[in-house]
């Protein structure tokens, strides 16, 4: 039944679209405009004494029952309380969550007061309302919780990455939040850029909370670090990688037996989510090492067919920018993505965008002079979606000719749509940013490697 | 001069050893014994109420005028001074450094109290004594500061790695003692082997400060960590990687700009020293991988000609045991060895021996297919001396058919010394540790990659 649907979908596709031979290097280009970041003035605070203030969710446990909501106060540290209740109930049965508060110093600047409260045991896919702050100052969100972690449960996610907050970061959230189809956002890392600033001016952590807070108070999304999160800084006496992320965004990582906040994974809907730290050691022995070891076994594609990787510095990346930067991850990890069929990498870090063949290179062993990547079925689909739209503009100098493991490539800003349709199927779409509206320049059926295994027939949607 | 004098000493060479073509595997193979740790009971504590124990020095600054004296007290904090005075000098001159003191648990297992105390503004070349203790327990030990550092400054170092605590181990320690030509250790890692025992017995890290204290109190160490040194072990709620080595061995890493006493440099006399942390991140943008990059431009050659790299995963091993674990690093960082003609590169982590010849392999694009190494003038001599002779026994499965980037293999224990004559010559021997005597099974005279960079021409020993 499915495959029938199927095959009368790829019909329309094969009319709509041409088949392409040999990786597509996009001709459009996006115009070479000066990168710049939305004055701090139009992220101000929201009015009212100590008002709550850079509200962000994200799943709080490994299954999709809980949730950290996390706000700065910036000028007393109480309340500390999140008051939720379901949208559809007795409203007079409020809960609360109380939040732990944290600060910090970076050089010159002091944090607001941070909290970050776990909302537990709530029902599945059910709409849930938040109220934060006090007397006359409350703010009220909402979010959805997911269905109960299935094989067949449809779910979409959307996928950003090196976002920033520039008038590019602008248009790509606003374009990502026009489509209501996006249930989480997956973030490949790379939040705000502060460190592009003076002394890693962590105002612009206010000003980036205080950006994206109309999608992430409403939808969780899933934290990956990137390298503009170190925050390392030994000129200023800075040394303490990752210290205003791992103070601001908070994860779920023990639920998943990890030790660091830099890796981790969820479950949710039919998908099962691996995020790593690219700048955090990988080697052998190594605590994330040990951990991915550990975790690839826990999954089971009979519950979640759907395995996806997160992480910063992409494996396959045809651009000129960050060439080869994965290299050093990709050796270590490389073969255990291909036993262990992930379906999708989503990486950042490269300012285009670029979607790969199903590909490995893992034959090598120093003296065979085998090293380039070939076809492989149980490889994932590597996707480069560092096209937020930051402050450091675009990635437009790709190695020529396009290498053979590059499906798709294009110097644009955008973000991707993941749409999980059941075990089998998933439907993902680019969205160039440009104009008024998503275009979907890029698009793609893809098969799960667990249950439907075959070869992906349309390759690049020409445009 | 030095050309003349080298040529004679290379004719009787040819005289006295074979010219291999080719890599040779030793046709000498340890017998495969049982590796056990020498009883906790042999290595007692020293006698007397809260005696000074596990005492051991490191360099204390980037240029040999200070030292790091560290102990344990078992009983009491105090006292927390090491009085030293010159040798030669007036004996009434006697001064003073204070310690700071830390401890710490591990699982069941509670530290002494553990002294690091800095002793600064030394003379260079002059021996000392330094005492311990107080009242009727006082123990008194020596160390003699290096030359001024210079570019033909001789000098003699000891290489030992993956000591442990065995028979064996013992058997490379005394050898290693047994030539008075030593003047510093480099160690590449793996100390104690605490963490093959149940809970990591951190009693193991006390008895293996007892055992080497007989060396390590007399002259410096040059600490650089390895596997065995993290003890990271979440199943027992031990989630601090490097938690005992950190706390037992302190280095002088703030001296050479590090943020981390994982990674640092130190000059002494001729050489130039570089330890790197092959279990910390190492990726690009990482606290590692900055310290590193700005680390090459400031050695100067003229200054110190020997440059020196110690790290624990090989980056060249044709050993079936760790084959290619070290590919993550090297693929960072071998461009930068190279362009900056690192003369010799010490690794452990291997249970056998064995040296390459000068080749390297950087030349990889990903799509070109070239990923064999070759030879290369620039590149540095890379030694596997990860035979100290630990619990864990011999790694005795080399790959075959021996590839031609190794020069000398052999699956035994031993220990190294690299006699550095001046600026453009060093004398470099392996000595297995077996029979009576330490016997020099693999020698090289090595030629400065800056001022001699010839091909050397003796590519391993016959035996």
């Amino acid at each position: 039944m499915a495959a029938m649907w199927f095959i009368t979908t790829l019909s329309l596709l094969l009319l709509s679209a041409g088949v392409c031979n040999g990786g597509v290097t996009s001709k459009y280009v996006r115009l070479s405009e000066r990168s710049v970041d939305i004055p701090v003035g139009y992220f101000s605070p929201p009015p009212g004494f100590n008002a709550p203030e850079q509200v962000h969710i994200t799943q709080g446990d490994h299954v999709g029952r809980s949730v950290i909501v996390s706000w700065v106060t910036p000028l007393e540290r109480h309340p500390n309380v999140v008051t939720y209740w379901e949208a559809e109930g007795n409203h007079k049965h409020k809960h609360a969550a109380h939040a732990i508060i944290t600060d910090y110093r970076y050089f010159n600047y002091t944090s607001g007061y941070i909290h970050h409260a776990t909302i537990k045991r709530l029902k599945y896919d059910t709409k849930y309302f938040y109220e934060l702050g006090e007397h006359n100052v409350t703010r009220r969100f909402s979010f959805t919780t997911p269905p109960k972690v299935g094989p067949d449960v449809p779910y979409t996610f959307g996928v950003m990455g090196d976002l920033g907050q520039t008038y590019a970061s602008f248009s790509t959230l606003e374009h990502y939040m026009s489509n209501p189809k996006g249930q989480a956002v997956l973030f490949v890392g790379d939040l705000s850029y502060a460190d592009d600033h003076p002394y890693h001016d962590n105002v612009k952590w206010d000003t980036w909370g205080r950006f994206v807070e109309k999608s992430v108070a409403y939808q969780p999304w899933i934290w990956c670090a990137g390298n503009h999160e170190l925050d390392f800084a030994p000129e200023i006496d800075e040394n303490i990688p990752f210290k205003p992320y791992l103070h601001r965004y908070h994860v779920p990582y023990r639920a998943s037996q990890s030790t660091s906040p830099l890796w981790y994974s969820i479950k949710r809907a039919s998908a099962y989510i691996i995020v790593l730290s690219s700048y955090s050691a990988y080697g052998k022995y190594t605590p994330q090492y040990n951990w991915l070891q550990n975790e690839f076994p826990k999954v089971d594609r009979t519950e979640t067919p759907w395995l996806i990787v997160l992480l910063h510095s992409p494996w396959y990346n045809s651009n000129n920018y960050h060439y080869m930067e994965g290299e050093s991850m990709r050796v270590m990890f490389e073969p255990w993505f291909v036993q262990n069929k992930v379906d999708i990498v989503f990486a950042g870090h490269v300012h285009a965008y670029e979607r790969s063949e199903r590909i490995s290179n893992v034959q090598y062993n120093i003296t065979d002079g085998l090293s380039a990547p070939v076809k492989d079925p149980s490889a994932p689909i590597y996707i480069t979606i560092g096209d937020g739209g930051n402050i450091e503009g675009i990635a437009d100098l790709f190695t020529e000719p396009q290498p053979s493991y590059s499906a798709y490539r294009e110097a644009s800003f955008g973000h991707s749509i993941f749409e999980i349709k059941n075990r089998s199927h998933a439907y993902y779409t680019w969205h160039r940013n440009h104009e008024n509206e998503a275009i979907a320049a890029d698009s793609l059926w893809l098969y799960n490697r667990y249950w439907y295994p075959y070869e992906e027939r349309i390759s690049g949607t020409m445009d």
